[in-house]
């Protein structure tokens, strides 16, 4: 089995900081990473999956051995389906913590064979998540230090754009 | 007052081996318990009150110290009504705890005479809670070693239809 | 910039005995107090803005340092406008601590200059919120105790009528 | 076997009104209760063993279902040996819950039959413990509100020789 | 009574950068700040009183609101001794919360009229500790960037001589 | 650099059911595995450094690409002597957490290339520590179930050793 290829899931709705410290983090660790944007139909998305993937794309495009994927369906039915076995989970602080023991608990109870690792969150960015982005960039907020730079107009100009839906 | 009649309050929706824990080992620890089914109207079910009822009924059916009851409003009137002043909650590691926390002084406040009663989850059951098996279900992950053997076909029947109807 | 004056912003929907030990123990240690409700649009409430700000001011007109105003929009912006540097928080027990640990964080990062202080509520309050008032109330529990006597009966009235548009 | 008795251990060094709390109502939520002082030599305590069973016998001489015992091993043992299977452990805030989830467990494993009973501490107690009165007491503080009132000065007699001896 | 001086309370084993960040803070957000150093008798420490002062006095030199004290014995005796009722803590991230809430209410409990008010570490120090600095520093490992630069030689040079004495 | 091979560092004094569980979901997830015992001459152990050696080489003589070695001082001085990247850490529910956040912070601090990842030590596991064996042992407790059973007489013939010495 493979366990050279790590694969980071995640909403990245939008991604953010705290998801590249992990990203760019794993791609050294591993030999390949796979960034999988996973589509939860339950929860309410501000991006949709090619913006998302888009954007990772821009902020990743200088990592030679990370690709990005999407997933809908049980995490473990894409790492068997493409004999990964390696899941990466960032963990921030200690709000992450609970949830986070529950889905590794629970993937180990479905998938045996498959291993989720957590990597502790830089300290700088232990605040920040999707959520914190999209309630500060409508209000004027600055998202500078919480977003990659060359992605900061794009996730500014759509958070504006469903603001004025409203 | 009854002390020995314990009640065991939940919405079950379903009824996981994480709860079976719970009622089997309060119903050697008390000489009987109500497990009681508590309808709260801002929560969105799965299961009619019906079904949740029947299902419980299926597995503790072998118990002759168990009975089962529902309950709308607040749980104190429940118990002032029947006399009864112990209830029985579970907590699974840490996630429980704050709002059971909160729960047990709000119920201390308004019934001074009620005691809540906690018993620490079995550790394999820690990971496991009626939402994991209403996510994990319908997706195809395999829900034994989650809910008893004799109901599991049950419960994914009516998590797949509900899956149909979205 | 004036230090001598805080902020103590939240929903107060509706203001609690947990919040009026905040407000009494804050006028006390600042010279001059605001309590600013904050209008969050995506936080569906029971109480509209000129209910909570009435019943706010019905509370605390016998103390002649504190005042109230209300905000929508970034916190911090309230802050800046007035020249003001000081937000005050409570705390309840553990389980507020992520949450304004990363709004403090982020504030933080959003305006340097401003400090968030946190005070720790009175333990006979810490299972209190305004949500267990909102559950409690309309199914006839006894809320004395939960909030200033003066304002019960208003509150009671509006739960119970919130109830009866269901 | 026993379930009408339910056995309350700590080392009582001294016992506080948190103590109290849980005692006073363990007494009413079963028929007897047992108080059960357990010696550990790892640990270093500041009253005797006599002196702590004397403290806790005057301040529960008025409750007639309530025994003193003491015992040194493994507390299941102490349950085996009387054929009792209830523990009860009070759970202050959060401090307490890892330790006592992780002795529950150990017990579990220990002796499958023996349940404990978690009872959360009253509110205005959840910031109390024996090391805070002795640390409290000797430096002058007031421990009254700590220590049941007909003890304290034995408690302050107790820790002020102690100081003297250092 | 005098609301216009804050007191920051600690064993400064030595102050951090962690401690600054609170120190600089405050300073601006009160008139006057006392650094407390704390003499705790059962507590062992590695740099005498005198060393602890004149450590903080070289990082503090520069702020002209700041002054240092020691004191022996009940926190609140030292604040009414005084006339100060304000008492600034730091809380890093989760592991200081219990204790610092069980302090806080005791302190109330014991003196009323004083308040203690928490601002949270900077991310960056989060995990910034004066143990981190006296386990790693004689290890040589660096700790610039978890003490002020102008005092590392100092800590060091007393951090490998207490080694060297062992 | 190498990141085929991780490092779990620890006291394994003595090495538990959880250690092995980590151990072995490691070495299959990672091409090596260096089982490091850390030596910390503040902690005062029950096993020598031998014993612990000893046990740990009984236990996992059967997986191929597991070594074992021993090191005293920064265990990131022992990665980068030997080139390697990757500590592996078990996270036992919450109460491990905010002290291997701050080990792992605080490494990353020391030595920005070497990554910390953890994993969830299996549920089951969840109450298990070194110090769980060394309280129940001595005391007739059974330890089957907590530590590998090709050890346990090893360590219980120590523990008593021990006891008798005291």
């Amino acid at each position: 089995m493979n366990i050279r290829t790590a694969v980071y899931p995640g909403s990245f709705d939008p991604v953010t900081l705290g998801h590249m410290d992990i990203i760019e983090r794993s791609a050294k660790a591993f030999e390949r990473l796979v960034v999988l944007i996973v589509e939860n139909p339950e929860k309410k998305v501000s991006f949709s999956l090619e913006e998302r993937r888009a954007l990772i794309e821009k902020v990743t495009s200088h990592m030679d051995n990370v690709s990005i994927d999407t997933h809908r369906g049980l995490l473990i039915d894409y790492l068997r389906g493409h004999d990964y076995r390696i899941i990466i989970k960032g963990l921030r602080a200690i709000s992450d913590f609970d949830y986070e023991f529950q889905m590794a608990l629970t993937n180990k109870k479905l998938a045996e064979e498959i291993e989720t690792m957590f990597m502790m969150t830089r300290a700088e960015y232990a605040f920040l998540s999707s959520s914190v982005v999209k309630i500060v960039g409508p209000m004027g907020g600055d998202i500078s230090g919480m977003v990659p730079a060359s992605i900061k107009e794009d996730i500014l100009h759509r958070l504006t754009s469903l603001k004025g839906e409203e």
